[in-house]
């Protein structure tokens, strides 16, 4: 029997099971794994061996793996390589925010419990209900339902949970590294996403990579008194301003020759799917008081903060900026500027054909020194990836609705590491919702999302042992 | 007999009485009038008391007249008008900057001394030797020199000797509002300027105006993640760069509609001698480590530096400015404006031509605040102000060169107060030298400047009594 014979079989226990499925969440949401303040140690040292544990249960060989900071647990299932079906890397953590302030949780953040909201919505709240317990634990809850109706596992699925997720995954990338051969597999699925909206399932297809540059200009050896120097010696924050506005065309595009070198546009369907989301500036930009999109002029918004390429300056310092006037003409100015990208752009080649942007509007009297903080690429899976569209359309019939491919603007580094240290494509598939509160307190995740997150990854395995 | 008739035996004098006028002169330097420390308040006392005494001795009628702060002494001369002379008020400081750090002086600042130089070039040392009680000083001696030899002075002479020049006048400007009337006279003379070069006397006939200028931007209504807001939502620092940016014409000019009006075209003659003075960038810019001259292309640097207009950024300020990188784009960012102004530039029409330059610039859905910090006009005297002409050929006479007109790129509060307040010009006569370390360990004055300045001053109250 394959797996998607037993799909009907899977999905309605777990149908069946959703009561004890909650209560095994509670039992993890119990736990107190706040990774970033080491009095918590032990018990982000329990939640590993719990959900260690817990995996061993379902037929996978478990081992807490040691770190220099929290544990990593790693499961490998043991059944092989099935057919053309690909060997999956399941990537989640156990670790949760801090919960202060304490006094704003209606309830103990520790003390999970259901509460039915007006018009009969339940929701699940506690400190990591959401993120990323309860969404690990949709994945893990598939799993359990294949063992149990099937006996196995509907695929080779290798688990790593992690422990430092919310303190930057810093002993991660080292232990990707060192661990490659066992982790290394043909595809990676995490579920720490979130969904369009409650109706629209989501898989995030893109990150955009970052850049991040800081520009410091020396023009005279001291600061000036504008009086007696004002009209004749160069200002660094004016030769600054020009350069950050020479950044941006009229059109709203970066004007840095070279720069879209690798921007590819969508496939016309993708786009056509976004353009029907109608992410409209009063649903985005409202909330945070704005009503203009800033962005390229021809783009759509959604595509403006997802699958385009910018050019930010994050923060500018130069002459006199206390309370009151100084009339100083300073001799520096600073500038941090950041690049978000996309598709192939390449970091580097960016970062070059920034500097010479700049060098080039440098009075030759003048200096300018760069400080570089951060390289990273772009993270695409291939539209034609055959898991995607798998996994697309087990969740329209999960959810009844077409699901989007979307990009997310911020970058997952880990995402970017199994890509270039493991060679393989991240399907991100996840049910958040923009209400869940996650690092906020009263955290939460819709009971309904849990459950039928649970059923979409049953239906995602299924279609892909198929 | 005639002021004039009188002069070659009032040079005389004052070439006869050099070494006493330098013992008096000895006399006001030992005494420690710094105004900043009120531990030195008897000093600043004993210092006006000593002036107000000095001035009785040549037929003033001299009071120290208390402030909230240190005491301003005036002397009235008891000759009434004199025909046609103007009525002149002569301004100059009794007090001295403070003279820390006092282990970089190779003598005591307060114990005056004269030094040679090599090649035979004599010094007065001590704090105060030139700002302003050497140049202060001069003045004095010529009136001296006249009385003496004529038994009068040539002129209506109005003395204010203020002590709290070096700490910002605060009280004077309330006093001359409070004693307008014996203060109003035809012209006020002051010597508190410097000579173009050792042997290039001067005349400092214009000084800057000021406008100041905060503008706050606001636009998102909290700080984003560039990652998730970045392309879309605005950015302030990208509209103030803009704004900044707009500031100037590539020509260097100013580009706020109106900007020019008022600013007049200097007199050739005046314009051939600023030429001929050949202020190379080596020699200005070189010493602050630059070398291209930053304002209208158009202009000779010493035209930009003091009889054009400017606009200059002194501060700047948004997002994250500390160590490292952090990807957000600020909700505000903020920068301080200036523009130094010249002729009748209106300092209230500038200030607005350019919030609606800024406000035209910053996108409906974001906002803006101004701050207003300053607006004073420039200040000049008419070129055809016959008082000009006259001290200029008194100037020639004495130093066997043409003297210059030149403007000063700063303000002088208290010249625009005669202007505005008393409706007087000023002649602004002074002599020192680029290397007189005015303000520093050091301070000095040459002896051929404190004696040729006396004699300048004799010479120019002759022409003035014509």
């Amino acid at each position: 029997m394959t797996a998607s014979e037993s799909l009907p079989a899977v999905l309605d226990r777990i149908d069946r099971d959703l009561d004890a499925s909650v209560e095994r969440l509670f039992a993890l949401l119990r736990i107190q794994s706040v990774s970033t303040d080491p009095a918590y140690a032990p018990q982000c040292l329990t939640a590993a061996e719990h959900v260690a544990a817990d995996l061993r249960g379902l037929g996978f060989e478990a081992s807490v793996r040691p770190t220099k900071g929290h544990p990593v647990v790693i499961g490998k299932s043991a059944n092989g390589a099935n057919g053309r079906a690909p060997r999956v890397l399941f990537y989640g953590h156990y670790d949760v925010q801090p919960v202060d302030p304490l006094d704003l949780w209606k309830t103990p953040p520790f003390e999970p419990r259901i509460e039915t909201l007006d018009g009969g919505r339940k929701i699940i709240v506690a400190r990591g209900a959401c993120d990323d317990k309860g969404q690990a634990m949709t994945f893990i809850e598939a799993c359990r339902a294949f063992k149990t109706v099937t006996g196995k596992l509907p695929l080779d699925i290798t688990m790593m949970i992690e422990g430092e997720e919310e303190c930057g995954s810093k002993n991660l990338f080292g232990f990707v590294r060192d661990n490659s051969a066992e982790l290394k597999r043909d595809l990676a699925l995490i579920c720490d996403t979130g969904m369009w909206d409650a109706q629209t399932p989501s898989i995030t297809t893109s990150l955009r990579g970052l850049v991040y540059e800081e520009v410091r200009l020396t023009c005279a050896d001291r600061d000036l008194h504008s009086g007696l120097f004002g009209g004749a010696a160069r200002n660094p924050i004016h030769v600054l301003a020009d350069i950050i506005s020479a950044l941006h065309k009229p059109d709203g595009s970066v004007a840095i020759p070279g720069f879209y070198e690798g921007v590819h546009e969508l496939p016309p369907d993708i786009k056509a799917d976004l353009a029907r989301l109608n992410l409209t500036p009063e649903k985005f930009l409202g909330p945070i008081g704005l009503k203009i999109p800033a962005g390229e002029k021809d783009r759509m918004l959604i595509e403006q903060i997802s699958t385009r390429p910018t050019a930010e300056v994050n923060g500018i310092l130069g002459g006199y900026t206390g309370e009151g006037a100084k009339t100083v003409i300073a001799g520096k100015a600073m500038a941090k500027i950041s690049f978000r990208l996309v598709g192939a752009q390449d970091p580097e080649k960016i970062r070059a054909a920034f500097r010479d942007f700049v060098r080039a509007r440098v009075p030759d009297d003048c200096a300018v020194e760069f400080g570089n903080f951060t390289g990273a690429p772009a993270f695409g899976v291939a539209f034609d990836n055959p898991a995607l569209a798998k996994a697309r359309e087990a969740l329209a019939e999960e959810w009844g609705r077409k699901a989007v491919a979307i990009g997310a603007g911020g970058s997952i580094p880990i995402v970017a590491d199994f890509k270039t240290v493991l060679g393989m494509d991240t399907l991100m598939v996840g049910f958040a919702l923009d209400d869940d509160r996650v690092h906020s307190p009263n955290e939460k995740f819709d009971l309904k999302c849990f459950h039928k997150g649970t059923r979409s990854w049953a239906r995602i395995l299924a279609a892909l042992a198929a």
